[in-house]
């Protein structure tokens, strides 16, 4: 193992990108305003380009003209500036490419002819285009033995589908160069995890069973379906939430701490987090699993559909759109303590956050009206805003009020404590990242092989049982189940903050 | 042990006031402006009254002129209201009084004539006069059984003169109703380390040396002598400050929990920490106590004489101005860990602060040139403002940063964190407590004796060994020794916030 993917070894990128889906949504929503981002920060290399690649007609100067929308649009306008956005534009080039046909692939090579810095190449396409671009990448002989591909949840749809998947990469690229995006990993709180526990001692040594009582992890959507209903209801919340975004979040929770700060000191402990994961069995699936499918109700004021009535909807559609779990990370440090997971969609707002709940201590001696506010609590926030924030116990301040406790946060919110850094988006980090080679911020094969294998036996269960979603109206908290389910442990949600 | 003197046990206080010194600095300055604002926040009942003794010749009219003239000086003019003054004032009577003589106590017996409320007596008086005080008004009758005794520090200037002052006391009031006022005790952040320590789980449980590698406490003072030389140079900065207020800090921050809030069981805790405290023996004195006298120099910007040039100075005096020292209580909970007290006049600001330092852990995995910043600390503050802060790492947010660690405060400044509520000094919350008879915010006998019985033998220790003060010039940090004694440690005091 070397330190070559560790963070710390910090690298001036220099690299080509090669842009796949380059007229795509999520190129042109969230790539190229990353891209400018980091461009106008001075971390992108002189000589670095940008081939975009697609099938549509078009030239460079049309290219261009459409990333230039996409940046007035995507970029707030105090952060477009003019020689930034000239500079940016000039590394920008655009090819015409049918990605299943290796007859037009010649041309990367040809672009790519002399130069000597790395190529990255970026598939923001479905991932059954992974296999066959990179096979007609390396047909062509457009590839180097440094090139790296950065590819795009999901990997499939089970096991089954994305071994197949990682199998056809795989034949191209060897681990060491493939950066699977997970962009939950890219949030500056996300990372902050990583911190947070190990550079704290007051955090690091509690950060186990005999001190941390519960865990809650909440990712609530606000809005709906948004058009992609067919898209959506092959998948499901739990595999479209749960399978990636929230099994991250669990894994940076709950592993043990890595020896060192490489890539794979850090991937090893996580997947040490999904080996350890219990799998349901038998009557935990209806115990400790809530599915939810919302229908008519209201969202920020208005009226909205139910998820059977959207637009393109199969009426029949037993597709859960809410998911919420009561699991456990069956290990030494964590036994005994439950994560409760949930996730949504047509949430009250949008919010994602993470709460630490401390144990309280065995012995009180405080009003015993208060006993309930006397834990701790560390609280990550993803979203709508990131900070962190810790709940403390103080006096009440009131002259007449004695010892009388008030729960008084201790907050870290990035804006306000350090107000001259933008947050960047996580986009950017992740591709920077991607340019030094640091794959630590990127989910390894076996994170997903083994979140699915663990998603697959949840599914198996629910499929084995039949199990139905239940109701739940749009901007609710998902079906009263899921309360019931936190509050017959004696516990509820955490919604403030 | 019942629960009559708990804070929990909050009721309405309905008392007499027998205040001895009534014209004195103390009175002026600081116990009218409580009273005053307990009255405006509707603490004092309804029939409370004040009784103002005095040597100087007056009515109740002249008095109650003093006593506004003092309220509009130090209360703050935004909180000066009518119908509140008024009020205040109709409760003042004065009774101009010989200490000394028993003859006029009998006005006291005739003043309480058939009031029912306990009379509490609060003597602002120079402690010689706490006896004879005592003795005539038991002499005249003018005491019930509920009668409560308010005395303020020092209390003598060593052991043997504290237990004569306590004996004389003692042998009118039982323990239960003495009230001796330190008044750190009463400032917010002081009274926050019990809920700090005991409703928070996250501190609690690492509260021990296990988990903290040191403690600091500074009281540093910018003022120099003002004008009461002859006074402090008789006791000298150990008398004056450690004795009773930084030994006070010291016992709140190490006592073991107690089992309840009842007075005697906190006082309890606190009194096995002073007979936990190790004494000087021998070299030690040298190399881990370091006394200093402040000579002219520079404070606010302006030149100030030395503690030997200012007014009314005896010229050979070897007084300290300054002490530092590195201390240890020796018990199981905080064995091995250093408690570094400091504290001095014309310092280069007012700061009173206590900062908890943890432990860092073995292993450490970010960059090595970070390795100082990784440990926590909790900074309780007590001036200039009060407020508490929790150093904590978090990842700097530079885009370019990698994992690059950052010491982000997380803050609970009372004034920031609950705008609407002002601070009450001090004495408004001591009085309020007495007037409840509450005693766990005053000293007990024990308490005062043993603090007396560890600093005659650091004294005599001194005194043993002839060990002259160090200079330092006014505006500084004191002497080099001071901060030579805990750089060898590895370590250095704490001066951010």
């Amino acid at each position: 193992m070397t330190h070559e993917t560790s963070p710390l070894n910090a690298s001036q990128p220099d690299i080509d990108l090669a842009l796949f889906g380059a007229l795509g949504d999520l190129a042109l929503r969230k790539l190229y305003p990353a891209l400018y981002q980091l461009d106008r920060e001075g971390l992108l290399a002189e000589s670095t380009r940008i081939l975009g690649l697609a099938r549509q007609d078009g030239d460079n100067e049309a290219f261009r003209g459409k990333v230039a929308d996409a940046l007035k649009k995507h970029v707030q306008s105090g952060e477009q500036d003019q020689d930034s956005l000239e500079r940016f534009m000039n590394r920008l080039e655009y090819l015409k490419l049918d990605f299943s046909s290796v007859e037009g692939y010649e041309a990367i090579r040809q672009w790519r002819q002399g130069a000597r810095r790395p190529m990255t190449v970026y598939l923001a396409v479905p991932a059954s285009l992974y296999g066959p671009i990179c096979r007609h990448l390396e047909d062509s002989g457009s590839l180097d033995d440094d090139t790296r591909v950065v590819v795009e949840k999901p990997i499939g749809h089970d096991l089954a589908s994305s071994r197949e998947i990682n199998d056809a990469i795989g034949e191209v690229f060897p681990e060491s160069r493939i950066y699977r995006i997970d962009h939950y990993l890219g949030k500056e709180t996300v990372q902050n995890l990583i911190a947070l526990r190990f550079a704290n001692p007051l955090f690091g040594t509690q950060w186990n069973q005999n001190h941390i009582s519960h865990v809650e992890i909440t990712v609530a959507e606000q809005v709906g379906i948004e058009g992609r209903w067919g898209y959506f209801d092959q998948a499901g919340q739990l595999r479209d939430m749960v399978q990636n975004h929230l099994l991250q979040l669990v894994c940076l929770i709950a592993m043990d701490p890595p020896a060192n700060l490489d890539a794979d000191a850090i991937r090893d402990e996580k997947v040490k987090v999904l080996k350890a994961l219990k799998p349901f069995t038998g009557d935990d699936l209806d115990r400790n699993v809530v599915r939810g499918q919302y229908t008519a109700g209201t969202s920020g004021g208005k009226s909205v559909p139910g998820y059977l009535e959207e637009e393109g909807a199969n009426k029949e559609s037993r597709t859960e759109t809410f998911v919420a779990m009561k699991t456990e990370v069956a290990n030494w440090r964590w036994a005994g303590v439950p994560f409760y997971l949930r996730t949504g969609k047509r949430m009250p707002e949008k919010l994602s956050q993470i709460v630490i709940h401390f144990r309280q201590q065995p012995h009180y001696i405080f009003d015993p009206d208060q006993r309930g506010l006397a834990a701790n609590k560390l609280i990550i926030r993803l979203q709508p805003e990131e900070g962190i924030a810790l709940q403390v116990l103080t006096k009440d301040s009131g002259l007449d009020k004695g010892m009388r406790l008030r729960p008084g946060p201790l907050h870290l919110d990035f804006n306000s404590a350090f107000p001259k850094s933008r947050i960047p988006d996580a986009y950017e980090r992740l591709l920077l990242e991607v340019m030094k080679g640091h794959q630590y911020l990127f989910v390894r094969r076996d994170e997903v092989e083994y979140a699915w294998h663990w998603i697959d036996q949840l599914i198996a269960g629910w499929e084995a049982r039949d199990t139905p979603p239940r109701r739940y109206p749009a901007g609710s908290w998902g079906p009263v189940a899921s309360i019931a389910m936190i509050t017959q442990d004696g516990r509820s949600w955490y919604e403030d903050y």
